[in-house]
């Protein structure tokens, strides 16, 4: 169960509005890195963790932190579009280029559908969606994809922070790129506690390793024609996981036979060579 | 530019057909996690990288040998459909339960749609789509995601492996198995490449350290009630970055002040206390 | 079955052309409570409408006239792109802002993609999607929805009205917000009719009175810091069911037991506790 | 901010595992009017509310009530799972036909993709999105959809249950359906408030009234030719404003003109009469 | 302006229930190209048309009757679900394996969502979505697109004849067959008559055919390692727009340079040569 | 398998960056008709392809060769944001209209999610999906849809041609048309050879002729009140199958009786006749 309380997180005033930030920001709020993603993708982890203990207590701390920043940004944007022209006529743009800039750049569903608030998209307007989210129950698989959603969102966040010289946009974005790093660097401890735990190994998941095609987990295959692909770590020497040597196939084959597909039942009506003919008795048969 | 060849990358021949496991293969072919990311998410990075090397060399040869996998699986889930029913009846339904529940947990659109082939969908049928697939230039960033797309992937090629004792798909999950072993080692590696070449640091992007917020970017807040949170390595200590101590904020308090918006144009027609007594006017003059 | 008339319910010539509308007006077609919404949640409403008689005659009455609505502003949209910038340079924006602003404020799909007509999209051109709608057979369920929608619709509707000062649109405006108006009306009274024919009661379903948790049906809980909630008539007295007092709990407590999932298969590679030093030991009979 | 405790509102324990069941318990966590659209709807209408006070308190306790629902169904629907097959092959189907219907009638990502949990999405395996939610500014139409949602979520939980008779899943059920009719009384009472208070009217906005279509805002036209349309109480008498008669049209006639859309631009080749004789012109000129 | 008579097309009765086929028949609704499509595809082809006459109407009589079409289905898919268990538990399907196929085969959202109607999506359950559609002003592309939508049509609902004895179904989808043979007969004409009339040629748009690369317009580039390809008519001989000679290259080489991203802006933080260094400095002024 | 050569298909320099046209280029990408879509739809087509030879080699040439397009759009779209601004700020918009207008009209996701590259998504930034492909196995029904798509993307093409005086953007352009222009080709070329070689007939699929409804296969109803739908070819003479005889059935009436739905199962709480009395009943009981 979660209760709330009405003082965010961090501040969240912008000193003046600027409505094309506001569209900007919405990547932030729901878009595929966005704190709606992380927010969700805890909570589910959280709850879908098989193990009780201190893994499933952080998760449910950072969960539970990351919804007070989808509000955090959700006032930030609504404070951002204050004053955003409402009423608008093709003369005003005619006259004033700047208003008229304003008003194309601007996201029109935050004003036509929220009535200058956020809605939960990207900054392309796009919604939000559940598939952007993992929980797998596997925790080295997941703090994988949790370490890339914070780098993802620290990149993003950057990004925006150039975007803005708001002194008040910039206080706020300052403390949501300490959290992605604190936060990044939480997940790469936690996947180096995994291990010292004896959890889990450093390719998830730890199994069916023996079961896998020795051959062909080591080797990487050169199929495009750069040819500077055999000079990293990853072509000769050790792998990561301290047991394979990898190696690097420079004219690889197929090891497959052709492609194909089996001839279909008859009445899903592909085209077959059976058909020949066929037709062409069927069209004298009517005419 | 490419060129393709028509022997699969390995073989693709199932011992019988599985209607039901053609539905859940689908999940590698066209799910989140599936092939289809993994090959556009790595052309698009390729095709975004900002430095000519070892490092796009690389991408570019994975990128091209997962189409091939798409076109593995594609082929397997045609030839597990082989002979699937497509002429029944309720009448047929009612008397055979186990054609019964081959006809009710099939993917209807492999037949309707597909004609006995694959979609390009998940194993519930929702369409594979490129919001999926990050390639943001931070190569950081992006083999953060890279790790974690092969170990999901991994994950799900196990789960299926044990969903089928037919030897020929065994056959090929244990190739799959194997690459995404190997592909995941391969991205660990270039992320340890990246920081040896002093490219990149642990923490993505490596910017903006100066800037972010100092007080925040090492605690973890404790806002569950979970008692074992402060257990990890992420509650104290050294940082990954060798930096930072982490510390665990017992009794974390809001920053911020109240979470409110501002005052809206009144021609978006928000609630608000000025429309009091104003309604009750406006109706009164209407009758 | 329906017949058309190529006359439309209520004309639609605006004045001026004026592209940034044309993307705007996108929200009453294919937004989720633009005009194709409420036509296919009646027609599916109608369809689905298990009583014969007077509700499900207005309902079709309702729905037929819906499509007609979605005609008029597809006409609109396609005279205001009239003389819209199909040949542009980027010479052209870099010398003039206001054709700058114009091209760059305009939806680019109504060009490449409808050569200047509209698209079955939002003004942030996402595609209309049959989620929106809702037709779930039961009528007081439904007509909630509905009311709903044509609240949300004259709502973007009146906002739209002040976005634009030509006499034309504002016209086909004043009928939209009219016909919205009654529409709004005529569900609230087809709520009382339900209502008054004892066919439903104000809470929908109508059913499980007795089965629902007779304790929880009649509090609000106390879950966020705010001071007024209990300040209003939600938080005491009589429900508007007339049966029971609501109250308002105070110093709410989960009613559970601690939030947990059980232990999952094996072969599903859940990180679990079981997991401590297996994977040791499969690690070193592999090296 | 938010907190979370680890105990759940109510209890979510079934008597033993049903993994048919918690596929179609998916609708009420992810569906259009699952618990995850009425939490993050009332969120964002809490943030975007304009006006302090008992409205917006009221908004922020359920919407952090609502949180808690997700966290019960994704509890459930984990333990429903426990010991769904995750070892099967094609002989175990034929051999038994019961098995071979359970894994038909499975969601397959709840296996795949969360090793046994939940996903974010419908009992169709949709993922839920955005677009479910809106928050528009103005109360009176944001709590209409409330409303409404609340009538369509009790709806879908009493049908769900009827579909079992696990007395652990029946008992969260009736919380469920308790909490979804005193959330219908309160948004239905929070209505009169509104209006009570002088804050809001009948017909949202409460705005426009006087420039909307007066002959058009009170008929209701006769466009389908069921003969019962104009039996109920919105064809004629007293509207819900109390302001307008209603009356109905028998015989609508369109009051606008010829339906046409304008030249567009040559340089958007759509046919038009003047590409006459053109193309013959040109294509001999090529010959 | 529409109007709708409550008699349907055809006769749309089935002999007896059956529950699995009311899934399968949701996409002859919602599918991609099921009868939503069309009846939208020819609605928004016939308000965007820029020519009066002969083709506009004939473009709005079909989509005219295309409504209907969704019609029937919508009523065919609610008489088969008469019956469908909405009373079912775990022990009726441990107990009868054929109770347990038919609940496992059905949509559940059929029941759950619409209370035994059908939905507006397609026969996995994912919700039919405007991008389906086209209209692009060009009739030639379009009617193309016509073509296409009526043979894929007439394919699938072919497939759906085969997959049930149902006479009643049976009768109505022998309508629906015709109704898509006529109406991919008459685009065929239309197409025709478009080129007589001397309005478009074969290939569209009839545009820019001058400005075209030359070299380019006639050739079949040989990349895949398939001997046959040269073997067709589209190798050799004239092409279809009697101008042109079509000709294979066997051994194609790439006319580009190499592929390759300009350096970003530093501020984009992509990973570049420039970071060589910079980096490690950067750490060491924070340690 | 595939491999790949680093060496462009065609040249893709721009002469100016052009940060709008970077956006509208998108379409190409990731549009509903763009390369991904054909270079999905024809690997598709040629994995699901059930005749070796001539057709399956000249599907796999193609599609080969368009995944060589997406390429070089990407490259473009990279090299078109090149210097576009990364740090902006509000005062720099309220001083250059021009900037302002840029920064309006531009893609933001390029910026904050790709880093200055495409996305996979179309003009309005609306992520590709997998619904946009179609491979049915049946070779006259898909040649149909490779006609329409590469009519479609020719058209879209052309007007993109025109919105630029790039002349390293047109060269690509010129290439394009060129491309689209013997795609066309082709596939009509195919839709001969496959008549000609006695395996599929004008109407797809060439099926179930017998079968079909022998009345409503040649009418077309007139539905809308346009006058000239009698006019054209469609309307009387011979159909392009030469079998039938093509009429216009002027004033049709419904074939079909009323449409309805049956009563569904009381446990869904359908409102029906049968609830009459009884709410009132189950009230008084509980008051």
């Amino acid at each position: 169960m979660f209760t709330h309380m009405s003082r965010l997180q961090f501040e969240a005033k912008p000193e003046k509005p600027d409505a094309h930030y506001a569209r900007k920001l919405q990547e932030l709020i729901g878009g595929a890195w966005g704190e709606m993603t992380v927010t969700m993708q805890y909570l589910f982890q959280g709850w879908n963790c098989r193990m009780e203990g201190k893994y499933k207590d952080l998760i449910m701390d950072v969960a539970t932190e990351e919804i007070g920043h989808v509000e955090m940004l959700a006032t930030m944007v609504a404070r951002l579009l204050e004053g955003a022209p409402a009423e608008t006529t093709a003369d005003m743009v005619d006259k004033d280029p700047v208003v008229a800039a304003v008003i194309g750049g601007m996201d029109p569903q935050q004003a036509i559908v929220s009535g200058g608030g956020p809605t939960l998209a990207d900054s392309n307007g796009v919604p939000w969606n559940g598939r952007y989210i993992v929980a797998s129950g596997n925790l080295m698989a997941d703090f994988r994809v949790n370490v890339a959603a914070e780098a993802q969102g620290r990149l993003q966040t950057a990004r925006l922070y150039n975007m803005t010289d708001d002194p008040g946009v910039k206080d706020m974005l300052k403390f949501n790129l300490a959290r992605d790093t604190v936060h990044q660097k939480q997940w790469l401890a936690a996947i180096e506690e995994l291990k010292a735990d004896g959890l889990e190994e450093e390719i998830a998941p730890s199994a069916l390793f023996d079961e896998e095609d020795q051959t062909h987990n080591k080797t990487i295959w050169h199929l495009s024609d750069g040819k500077h692909g055999a000079e990293g770590r990853w072509a000769s020497g050790p792998a990561p996981d301290a047991i394979h040597e990898f190696s690097y196939v420079q004219n690889p084959k197929p090891l497959g036979s052709k492609a194909s597909a089996p001839k279909p039942d008859p009445l899903l009506y592909a085209t077959t060579p059976e058909n020949l003919g066929l037709i062409e008795k069927a069209i004298k048969k009517l005419t």
